[in-house]
């Protein structure tokens, strides 16, 4: 049996871990559940998994949980000190880290440290830290086990010699705006953005899959998580999502991973690894079935571009576009700024930035405050 | 350096080895070269590949080698008592069953008693003899590793754990007539049927696709290969030939293996493995394919329930189906029956066959001989 911490257990993918939890008989078992805020649900959530702590990032939220749940022998604790204490406790196994944002970079760290196994649902944890997060990782002989689709299917094509990989091909949907053109994408709505056309996920995250933001964050992370040059990662857009992602070896011949668009089937493999635990999700069809495969519009969606050459330069640089990603993706949904203004943003906030190749914690997070506070700045 | 006896070194498999060979350096070296009759040919490898021994199944055609090839230090010779001990010599790692039909079962036999291992790309063999083949490589220990496309593409894409597998998926073009009607299937002509869509191969494999036995040898070769159950093995139409096959896992993940239809791939693989060799082969290029898939037409195609229901039968029942096939396929190319008429005689042979469940080398061969004798009957 494991035991799991789960950060951001009321989010998309935190919400599915649960159901992974509950279908995996007596596979998995819940020391503590991590949220921002959202009391209702992690109530219900800690009434029917029954972990040891819930954690709230935020303190007013805390102290409204540990009412609700007094009469439960739950322990209820807050912050960012009670997020660390969650993940490093002895009696966890894994650290599904499921929340959004570079938020999670230190909850992970502290995880590694403590030689935790990490799933990792949180990429900008990567783009931000992943020199310091691999080496961690490394150092303390800690496996990091991938759930983002893209990345699960390519950790399950991978064999053991890594010297054979030629490249890897991450697929993309292309979003509800693939295929449209430039005039069609001034006309962008909030709503629109929303709808994507395959998964049903956050809503950070759908807006970074209609900008592609999200396929640019994807590569700098396969980058880290595969010890992969850019050059070897290729982007194909393929609006099915039936193939999540494949793998070419340097004879030719190239590995895919296919499967239904449900994220449950890559957070259980990344749970049950090295096993698979069989279950009852419903099962691909192949028959009638077309899948198509297109090159990306580099022009059309210039954040994919700008992430492989921000990833080039690597040192702060990717840390402050992911930061400076956040901050204008929260304005995009709180329609302050335009869908295209999106990337004007990120991509000024790139261009100001003095890159420091140092890589210690406290560098990362000094250009991850600038790169915030500068996009704030170009908002308001 | 692994050392190489290629049996059928001058039909499509074999040609194809022996440029992998060339394109291998050093790392591949030939032993034996076997052909039946091919005389210029097998001159032409015999000088450019200089093996020890070269072997003709014909008597004249083994004559006249050794005539042509008196100047050089190799030695012709003949028979299946030759082909027998170039494929048991000691100098023998790897022999490549590249021959098309039964004919291939008494070498691979005798190469897996002699600890050989073997490349096998004559599924007959295994069709006719699937039981004692299997058996006999587990008690010497011998690998067999897969030539087919299909069950490259399928070894490619195990996993250590067989309990995992939940079911394996064989991919089929549908060859030359595939959405053809029962109506339009009674004019096919041996012309027709000998343009395959996807693939260049021998005649017989080629006949074999049109009707699909192919398909249904494979499905009885898959079953014997990967000890799966028939009811795991699904056949799926996929006109395109880039997907070769794909492996579904019990948590509901499907892997595929995909590539050019370039045999050099999966000979490569059989050869390298467990490594895999860089080549210069084209790539797959992904940009702007469609790729789709459908149920397989079992009435128009009666060949593969048949495979089916005679796999499940077990016995001598699959080598007398296997028979009968060869001879019947023989007779179309020699246009002495029409393309419909395979079937019945198939079919007709299956049908008075008294099924012995006893399996040794003489069972088989007697059941073998029996529907050869029996087909030909029906065709003359």
């Amino acid at each position: 049996m494991k035991t799991l911490t789960i950060l951001g257990s009321t989010g998309s993918i935190g919400r599915q871990t649960l159901d992974v939890v509950r279908h995996s008989g007596e596979q998995l078992k819940i020391h503590a559940l991590v949220a921002d805020k959202s009391i209702e649900l992690i109530e219900q959530q800690a009434r029917l998994y029954h972990p040891e702590i819930v954690v709230m990032m935020d303190e007013g939220a805390a102290r409204e949980l540990r009412g609700r749940l007094k009469n439960l022998p739950i322990k209820v604790d807050q912050g960012m000190t009670g997020i660390i204490n969650s993940v490093i406790a002895p009696q966890v196994d894994t650290v599904v880290t499921a929340i959004s944002g570079r938020i999670g970079l230190e909850p992970t760290l502290a995880a590694l440290e403590a030689g935790k196994t990490i799933a990792l649902a949180n990429k900008e944890t990567l783009v931000a830290g992943g020199d310091l997060v691999m080496s961690t990782a490394r150092k303390m002989k800690c496996p990091i086990l991938p759930v983002d689709s893209e990345h699960s299917a390519i950790f399950q094509c991978l064999e053991d010699n890594h010297e054979t990989l030629e490249k890897i091909i991450l697929t993309a949907s292309g979003g509800p705006f693939f295929g449209w053109t430039q005039k069609q994408l001034a006309t962008v709505t909030l709503e629109k953005a929303l709808c994507h056309p395959n998964w049903d996920m956050g809503a950070k995250i759908t807006i970074d899959s209609a900008t592609m933001m999200n396929k640019g964050l994807e590569v700098i992370e396969a980058h880290y998580l595969f010890n992969m040059e850019y050059d070897q990662i290729e982007v194909l857009i393929h609006p099915q999502s039936v193939v999540h992602s494949m793998v070419q070896y340097r004879d030719g011949s190239v590995l895919a991973q296919l499967g239904r668009a449900d994220m449950r089937l890559p957070i259980q493999y990344a749970l049950s690894y090295p096993s698979r635990w069989k279950n009852s999700f419903e099962r691909l069809d192949f028959r009638g079935k077309t899948l198509t495969f297109h090159e990306p519009d580099l022009e059309g969606f210039p954040a994919l571009a700008m992430a492989y050459r921000v990833g080039r330069r690597g040192g702060t640089l990717p840390a402050v576009m992911n930061a400076a990603n956040e901050i204008a993706v929260l304005a995009f949904l709180q329609e302050k700024v335009t869908y295209l203004k999106i990337q004007d943003i990120v991509e000024k906030v790139c261009s100001e930035h003095n890159v420091l190749d140092s890589l210690d914690l406290e560098s990362i997070l000094d250009a991850d405050t600038w790169a915030r506070r500068r996009a704030a700045e170009l908002i308001s």
